[in-house]
């Protein structure tokens, strides 16, 4: 029972239809019938005018949406824990030019409007400091948490005060729409880019970057093609993208990821690290421990010595989730 | 009837049950057993030690394999017509952070060993001009040529008389063995990294980079990385790859899309701009005369104004490509 | 006698004395009285509100102008034989994060507005070229030629039609200045940024960098400061370029130059290869020619296999610079 | 009485004499007489064969040094609190490429073996991870506190087993060489290359960037002109450092300033924040306390709310610094 990551899962039925449906010739690039419904998708999802551009993964788009808002000799607030920080070997730098990633605290994961403006307050010495001009948030936190509402608007203010950008990590952007029973305007809240996962999420290997401002996408098609991200055959990025949004497919993947999870976690009581809010459960175990579940068929990542994460994915088997609550209530 | 690119042609029956053959999990990125499998089935390939790793684009493949050769003030031969100064919307000066392409002659768009020579002969003036550290030439060329064994061989000489880099853009490179009909490793001839296209032959969103030096690859990996091309389920496009080289079905590709190029050429005469070798074909055609041909059904792409484009991919059909040379020689 | 170059001639007297004024202590980088003087002075020597910063170099002069009007992905048309594209060994490149120059044609290295049409006309394909987003001419040219009032006029209308920043290399924009009989104002012309060269004129290592619309000013301070350029005692550089103003003794250095220049020039008669216009001096040589010169005591460059190159600089003797026309005219 | 930095302290007279030597022509760039003798000054300096090159400051002289050992993907292991950090917006990401800073620990400023090995160790995730491929540590420390041998040793030990290249930024170099009262190497113990700082200690615009492995002082030149600074007349920055060096005026510079630094720092007692090693003194003051200094007439850098810095210079009067080493033991 395989609980590593959510970022290797299967890929849904209804997409892999949706790319045999774009399998017959088409425009290459973006020129294609699909692709060209993605602004006005993504315009319908979140209830304002928006423009979206696909790429192959969430690293790409994180970057690409940076791309849009900070020059070279600029700086994007993240967490340090931030995947953006921790786990992309780079990519920010490379992408942005040398731009200077500012960690921040933050329990959790999540950035605070007061662990930002700590930040902030430390930049005081002019051009011999990067200057901050962009934020980044990830909904759901690389601890599985979510931002709520009223933390969404703060962070804005306090963006929107210092004239800098606002970002959101969205690799499992689905999974916090679900925990938050809300609509995906609310969990997104004042950003002005969104990258919008799906490979997590029952896609194959296409994200959405949403740019709340359209003007900025112009900016991020040009990146996107010279970061050798534009492939020929974009119609089959589309298509998983569309496939998702059907019928709320998304949603749906996500909400069925949440209830694994929650399964998982109801089990280990106050072993939890953090709240199970979306698909991924932090859960103190030692080495016996782990070894011990091993041996009961259950595969997860060793997050750190004292910590192990498990994932559910939108395929994950509430059965299979419910065994391991149960494995883990009774270590 | 569609010949304006090769670039957006349907996925092959047999890449498809490839790609589903590997919805089951498995490691992400690259650590699934397909990804593994990789560097064996070149070497076996080429009949030589090799690594090779996925990428979706051919231009992120062949700029990471200049990474591996050139230094940010380095310079890099290529052709003025090559697709990596033309066409790439300025990667290769991202990828090589600001390195400098260098522009040779040569008859369509062909690089030989005097006119690299040229170009290396202008680099007088030390730290005041680029050094060219690489030389990058196309298999089969933008015009559809091929390069010849003792071509391949003059160009190689003078590359490690200098001690200069060579890849090769192999987008087409199927097309190039197909015409030759010579074996894969005398058609790369003495390249240390290659391009082994396969979107245009009947992949999906997968290309190869194949290292003759499997050092280098190493530095490739963090780059592919850091550019955001390490896609988490890497083993749809190393299935895609493998299905392309299992019983040869991307030289049977190429030699389709080459047979149909042919059956257009027959038809143009001396209208050719170039000899059919690949499965490109370059016709002088006037604004009336193109017009007639689209009213007959042909879709093409326009050169220049004087020249029009038409491809053949491994899915045409070969009565739609005699049909087109019909119309050809009938203008 | 050496006419090799300007670029290493000595320190003008009254430089010296500005710099040993500065050396009491004053607040560091450009904090001090003197660089806060710069753009006041330039404003008055233009006649027009502007902010002006000192640089080391021309070559850093020429990267810091335009790395504020073109984003990385972007284009600069320059000559092909500008300074930028064949002498500066990619610093554009590094600067700007991999833009691409655009290499243009024209008579004596200077672009018209044809010939940057030209290649403006050639950028057709989206997003898979390079946007051009500024334009560079050299003022003299490296030829030693000048733009006119009507030829910089044609070049800024289509700067402003396109939306393209504009931008002058004003390496020895004293030697045009002096050529033209004109005012500082008159030739620049209607260009945004202006690199203005004091170290072939008379400075030793400062340049300033003058820009006609001071908020792109800001930008040029923290990439200034990025690249290592900004200096803890900038008082040192300011005093350089205000000796030079003062009195307008930049515009006497020239004057003295393009007279030597002239007697120079004077000798060759059709020898000439450009009509000599500032203080440069093309003239087609064999090699037994150039060595007889060279046996009677005159230093210069091989600018290739058939023409020398003679430099005037502010401290030239025109009675040297005699005697070589003089040479010149019996050989 | 000025304590606000010696960075912008005036130009030695027998630098001012060198450089008015060096005023008569000479070879462009770094042919002339003068930058050719650096080699070799500071090879006997230095008692081994090293190659040295000028720049203009402190900030390219780090960047350029770090640049010939990491890659554009690569990591340099710093202080958390070291100027390349803090005080240079950013600098090491646009000279390497966007390679990162990987901040550490240690007491005032200074790294140690096992602070840099808690930044190694946390390095696990293969190329989700930007590998460490150097060190910079700084001599003296940015606190004013300097490496003992055996510090360097054990760094340097580290650095060779795992393989990484080891940088020593000087700026105060001469002050810690002073302050440790040993040998130039030994003050530089293990290191491949040291930024050997002469702005803050009598030069006016040259710093020396010396390279103990020769060969990989070729790529600092083309990276320097890349940087735009390869400054023409170079032979004045080659004057600055050689009249340092002659007579071992740098050193005796240097120990006049950490003279001073120790007048200051010997009233200020128990409100010392570091020992006084080299020329800075960092002391507890409150805002009454400093206003008092202020109206007594001493200036100062306030470091942060309750620090005040006070370093001294070359030509810092001993009279001035026992004057503030009164105030402070009567505050």
């Amino acid at each position: 029972m395989q609980f590593l990551s959510d970022n290797s899962a299967p890929v849904h039925p209804r997409v892999w239809e949706a790319m045999h449906a774009a399998n017959g010739a088409d425009m290459p690039y973006d020129g294609d019938a699909l692709s060209r419904r993605l602004d006005e998708a993504f315009s319908s999802l979140f209830g304002r005018e928006c423009a979206a551009l696909w790429t192959a993964t969430g690293t790409a788009a994180n970057c690409l949406a940076l791309a849009t808002m900070v020059a070279p000799h600029g700086g994007v607030v993240c967490h340090r824990e931030a995947h953006v920080e921790t786990d992309e070997c780079g990519a920010p730098g490379f992408f942005l030019h040398g731009a200077k990633l500012l960690p921040a605290e933050g329990e959790g994961a999540k950035l605070t409007a007061q662990s930002i403006a700590v930040v902030l307050a430390g930049i005081t010495r002019g051009i011999h400091q990067v200057p901050a001009q962009a934020i980044t948030i990830t909904q759901a936190s690389e601890f599985g948490l979510v931002y709520r509402r009223h933390e969404l608007a703060a962070i804005g203010d306090l963006a929107r005060e210092r004239g800098l950008g606002l970002h959101m990590d969205g690799a499992r952007f689905g999974n916090a729409v679900a925990a938050l029973d809300c609509s995906p305007a609310e969990a997104a809240g004042p950003v002005d880019t969104l990258s919008f996962g799906c490979v997590k999420n029952g896609g194959m290997d296409a994200e959405a970057i949403v740019f709340f401002d359209p003007e900025r996408a112009q900016i991020a098609r040009w990146r996107r093609k010279r970061a050798g991200h534009l492939q020929s055959k974009g119609r089959f990025l589309a298509a998983q993208i569309l496939a998702l949004l059907e019928d709320d497919l998304w949603l749906a993947n996500a909400r069925a990821a949440n209830d694994a999870a929650r399964a998982i976690g109801g089990g280990a009581g106050d072993r939890l690290l953090h709240p199970v809010e979306a698909n991924e459960v932090f859960v103190r175990l030692d080495t016996a421990e782990r070894e011990a579940l091993r041996q009961q068929g259950f595969a997860f990542y060793d997050w750190d010595e004292a910590t192990a994460r498990f994932v559910a994915a939108w395929n994950t088997r509430i059965e299979d989730a419910s065994a391991l609550g149960r494995a883990l209530s009774t270590l």
